[in-house]
């Protein structure tokens, strides 16, 4: 056979640029994240699909306005052009509109998108990262599937063990539009004087005025007008305020948008949602195609004044930007939303040409849920923290002089254990040291180990030692243990320690600190 | 705001060639395989990374041999000239390059890699398609990570399900060469009389034969000696009839090989893994980096002659292929192997320039498995069917005249349950009909219902039914439960139906059917 030669590589041995390896430990915990959002996604009904990660060309063209540019096209080989998804929500639109035979369906995706953008990665903005979509689709009771997807988002903030540090900024394009009109913005300017409002969570009011009639030559008048609706926040209260005001009560828009948010906040009551939204007045998200209630949802420090916002590049025209951008991966929006969404009742047409799907969805960013649950582990007791690896049982030998290693022994102890569903792993060496194999437990962590000797052997005995008790602890050295009844012995002990470790399992216990 | 007008779609509504949206009860079949794999993985310390989709164009090249011509380029937009990955073996061999520090690791990576190959969809064979690995990487003893590697391919299978329907034929890279060696084949002839050897899975010696001497220009007394060798099947018996071989033991490659096999088998003993062990000398796999064992796995039906595999294109010369393709994708090898594998100990020096790190490895066929499980799934019982939606309760409600729908006290059960980690679902309609939501909690095939009704409502009970349950059975109408603890009430049954139902959870109770 040819044999490979050892090659010297001519060139960087590196991953391209704006993308990156996950592993160790990160790796551990992204996965943590995205099992504790599939949970809560799996509980409310959420089925998965899997779309292929290039589309065709024609598919992703003219959704995505100005940021078209950032889409990645594979080469022309021959045969169809086709480029990487940008984002879930145009894949999902597509597949809604190719199987027209589902008329609702909850979907849930957790999949990498593409973007040729400049790369951030302090920033966490990636050419490759990860979206995770709910959306519901289909015909429900006017704000019943709203308020569905607004109470799964809090349920995965609690369990990812945000326990209330989270704030679900909402409102609807309905009451902008109204809003607008009532103030007297001429109909070329709405969309322009909404992107302006939308910079209010980073920018003072006076700056965001002045954007508004210097740069964009609005009226000062209708731009005071709306500064005195836009600033406002608040909760029942702003609303019942709002429905007074007899101006909106007479446009169209602004009621029925105003009537959709009472629905929701009533639905969110008894959900126990409310304690965490803010109706905000100034939320108008850039996107062109949402058509009812919108919301991003922000944490401690995610939002506010940042040294990159203080210099919003005004001269640059708000992009009309995608469902998902802005959550995750847009540096001109926030400092950091970690998931965003809204009402979206018209996308599904565009692909279907007559038959219209409304849809609601939330997306969440999960490079920044990672970065802060990062931070959030570095400061949890040592208990939360998760573990490279599964390993629960680490089985080993040791003898005097003559030792044989145990080889045959510890592989029929490991089968044992790994039949009842242990998860045990032995040294790979034949005539292993016992140091060298406590070291090996103490770096996989695990919390027993199963010692062999010879002369328990014999007797046809075992030890099983729990590691890290402290001094003085009667079972210190370990108990002796039959080697008949050890896999049952082990997973009695395993059950044990799980439930007095883990009272609350994974990030969620990160909240009862 | 703008609007978004319906357009009229002017282009076909469909995914690009080769590839397909996963949906349905499929996806949660695939979805359950790999839970399953994962799970045999983690429990051999198995740790997984994520590399990026695509990679530099000049890490991939040079890796495939002529099958270069199926990796998909990213278009030249500017930068760095990138292609989709082709495998996962290379991209790990990339990351072991350039994480040094590194000296060992067990990872799994399971992803989708990239083939501009002509699909052929019945077959599986797609242009976008899952790979599933797993790959020990360092030092070992002699011969421990291999008979690992093999274990954790048997547990695999059994945790599938396969109850030992399979075969995991196995050959050495040095017993071949050393065969090949002592029979007289030139050199020169090495890799293309070994390709045709590895044919005889698929046609009878004298076509293989004929093929050798014919087409290949071998000297028949050469290929008849082959023959008697690469005819050969058998297990430990086979071995020592090997060792025997006066001819073979004088061969330094063929008896290193024959040296490596009897610790092998003798490691696999303990662990189980022998009764599913098939030595078969003409195995030999078209892969230039194996340098040790190689194997490849296959069930009823997976192998033997076939429509396809009959009319070998024997004029193509066997393409240098690498070490995952024949398992799932390449229909010129078998009619389909569900993994395959071996050692590799060159691979990573290939990047690192001189620092090499001995692999062996394993990659399951996801789509073929995938084939294999739906179709003992159709065959297998109700019980064991995978369900479409996770939902395990359905909260509905029914009353008489001036019903109200329920809907806030539907909220705050279905709130109570999601707060016990129960997954509940209700009909988002303020007033929904008993028929309807009897028909929704069917097709979700949920095991419980709760019923509320407005005077059970009034003295704080309401009724919990057990779908399904047969004509005349005490429970058929459901029971009354207090409101109050119905959290724990719904659990404890949730337990005791899991319990009935479920003695062996998830797929391998496909193989004790």
């Amino acid at each position: 056979m040819v044999k490979e030669k050892a090659e010297k590589t001519s060139y960087q041995l590196k991953v391209p640029k704006g993308t990156k390896d996950w592993d160790g430990i990160d790796m551990v915990i992204r996965d943590q994240i995205f099992d504790t959002i599939k949970k809560v996604f799996k509980r409310h009904g959420g089925r998965t699909i899997d779309t292929p990660v290039f589309e065709l060309k024609e598919i992703l063209s003219g959704k995505y306005g100005e940021d078209s540019k950032l889409i990645y096209d594979l080469a022309d080989q021959g045969g169809e052009l086709c480029s990487l998804r940008y984002d879930l929500t145009v894949p999902f639109a597509r597949w809604l509109a190719m199987n027209s035979s589902v008329s609702s369906i909850s979907r849930y995706q957790i999949a990498k998108v593409y973007r040729r953008d400049q790369p951030a990665m302090t920033k966490g903005r990636m050419r490759e990262f990860y979206q995770c979509d709910f959306d519901m689709a289909g015909v429900y009771d006017q704000m019943a599937a709203d308020s569905k997807v607004l109470t799964i988002t809090s349920q995965v903030f609690e369990a990812l063990g945000w326990n209330g540090r989270y704030t679900i900024k909402i409102n609807h394009r309905k009451i902008l539009d109204g809003i607008f009109e009532v103030c007297g913005v001429p109909e070329e300017k709405l969309r322009t004087i909404s992107s302006a409002v939308d910079k209010l969570d980073k920018l003072p009011w006076a700056e965001v005025r002045k954007e508004m009639t210097e740069e964009k030559g609005l009226d000062p008048e209708v731009a005071d007008r709306i500064g005195e609706y836009a600033v406002q926040k608040g909760g029942v209260d702003l609303l019942e305020k709002l429905q007074k005001d007899e101006k909106l009560a007479a446009n169209a828009s602004a009621s029925a948008g105003l009537a959709d948010m009472a629905l929701l906040f009533e639905y969110l009551q008894p959900w126990g949602v409310m304690p965490n939204i803010s109706f905000d007045m100034s939320l108008a998200r850039g996107l062109d195609y949402y058509t009812g209630v919108i919301y991003e949802v922000i944490t401690e420090g995610s939002a506010g004044k940042s040294k990159d916002s203080s210099k919003p590049d005004s001269s640059k025209p708000r992009k009309p930007v995608d469902a998902d951008e802005d959550r995750s991966n847009d540096p001109s929006v926030g400092v950091g939303s970690v998931a965003a969404g809204g009402r979206y009742d018209n996308l599904v047409g565009m692909f279907s040409g007559k038959q219209q799907i409304p849809c609601v969805g939330i997306s969440f960013g999960v490079e920044r849920i990672f970065s802060i649950t990062k931070q959030r582990l570095a400061a949890a007791s040592a208990s939360l923290q998760p573990r490279l690896s599964a390993a629960d049982v680490y089985v080993m030998a040791f003898g005097g002089k003559g030792f044989t290693g145990m080889w045959p022994e510890r592989q029929t102890v490991v089968k044992k254990l790994w039949d009842a569903d242990i998860n045990a792993e032995l040294q790979l060496k034949i005539k292993p040291k016992l140091p060298q194999q406590f070291k090996a437990a103490e770096t996989l962590g695990v919390p027993f180990v199963v010692i062999l000797g010879e002369e328990e052997q014999a007797k046809g005995m075992c030890k099983v030692k729990e590691m890290g008790l402290p001094e003085g602890h009667p079972e210190k050295d370990g108990v002796e243990v039959q080697l008949d009844g050890l896999a049952d012995e082990v997973k009695r002990r395993l059950e044990k320690w799980r439930a007095e470790k883990e009272v609350v399992s994974g990030l969620q216990a990160l909240g009862m600190q």
